[in-house]
């Protein structure tokens, strides 16, 4: 006896959600309909309103309802300072910290050759053009601190430096409230590495 | 800087799905929006004709798009044996064993006291019409060996018995393949008391 096509359908569409397997998919089909119909169109209504209204940033590419997000049209931020992310993810935890008041630039990627993805898939004809626009002066890559990241933020360096441009990079170190007994030896060679003189 | 409001309500929306809390649910949400328009438009329509398709079984209680489901009105299941299940996930599970080819029932839910759920809020009325039709000769209750399926199972037990119709248990005891190092305390100490006499 085959399951209904509706559900079976609908297990099927829930593994375009990351970190859901076949049966976790199955799951959570079930659980929808039997115990929350209203949640379920509540998901779908929301899936279509933001997939109509959400576009990127002509400026930073960040997600907006608008041409231009608010942030890139607030004259309440630093237009001198910005800072480079890979994703928007990553700028709304920049965003959280209230410690930078600079504007910001979403890369479309990272530089990652196992996947085919070099300088060239990032267009970085934007950015450079952002970053050379005569306000910025200086631009803070927060690209993370994985390979891919390093790879991505050497090669804008790189990239910038050669443009006459001035480039920061976040700092790498102990997490706040970490134990050196559980950082990785990396992290703190690193730390050692990039020492800040207290004196 | 406010995150657009039909992303906000997105990541929101997206909280309905078991397991997911704030911290994927935004993750999920900007990757969506970011790497897999298709997929969540895919996921959205199958929701919506899951929710209009959809419905119960009038006779088993499982998912189905028309009244009555196939299973229920098949003349090769042996409509002698009636198997009582807490989700129409169990009911697929032991379809899955191949080992069973009886009807079923899905119980509304289970008795759980902590919930506030007796065994007026299971709608029994259904279940007690249906086994005792005359066609029925067995119910074999596969609720779970959690608290709530056993006292479930317990209270179904009593209920028939007193109606003068047969009664089984799925059988408690060491998983095939387990190895008695890994086994609970416990379920041994079923496994023992439930021993099968093989002479």
């Amino acid at each position: 006896m085959p399951t209904p096509s509706s559900l079976e359908s609908l297990i099927e569409a829930l593994r375009c959600l990351p970190g859901i397997g076949p049966k976790s998919a199955q799951r959570t089909a079930y659980y929808l309909m039997q115990h929350d119909r209203p949640g379920a169109r509540h998901l779908a209504d929301s899936l279509l309103r933001a997939l109509s209204a959400l576009r990127h940033c002509k400026r930073c590419n960040t997600f907006t309802e608008v041409d231009i997000c608010e942030r890139c049209l607030s004259n309440k931020r630093d237009a001198r300072l910005l800072c480079v992310v890979e994703t928007p993810i990553d700028m709304n935890m920049m965003e959280q910290t209230h410690a930078y008041t600079g504007l910001y630039y979403v890369l479309v990627g990272r530089v990652s050759p196992l996947d085919g993805i070099g300088p060239r898939e990032l267009q970085l004809d934007q950015l450079l053009a952002r970053a050379s626009d005569g306000v910025v002066q200086e631009v803070i890559l927060a690209t993370n601190f994985t390979n891919e990241g390093e790879v991505t933020a050497h090669y804008l360096a790189e990239m910038l430096k050669s443009r006459d441009i001035r480039v920061s990079r976040i700092a790498r170190g102990v997490p706040v409230g970490g134990e050196l007994e559980y950082v990785d030896a990396g992290t703190l060679a690193q730390a050692v590495r990039e020492r800040r003189s207290l004196t």
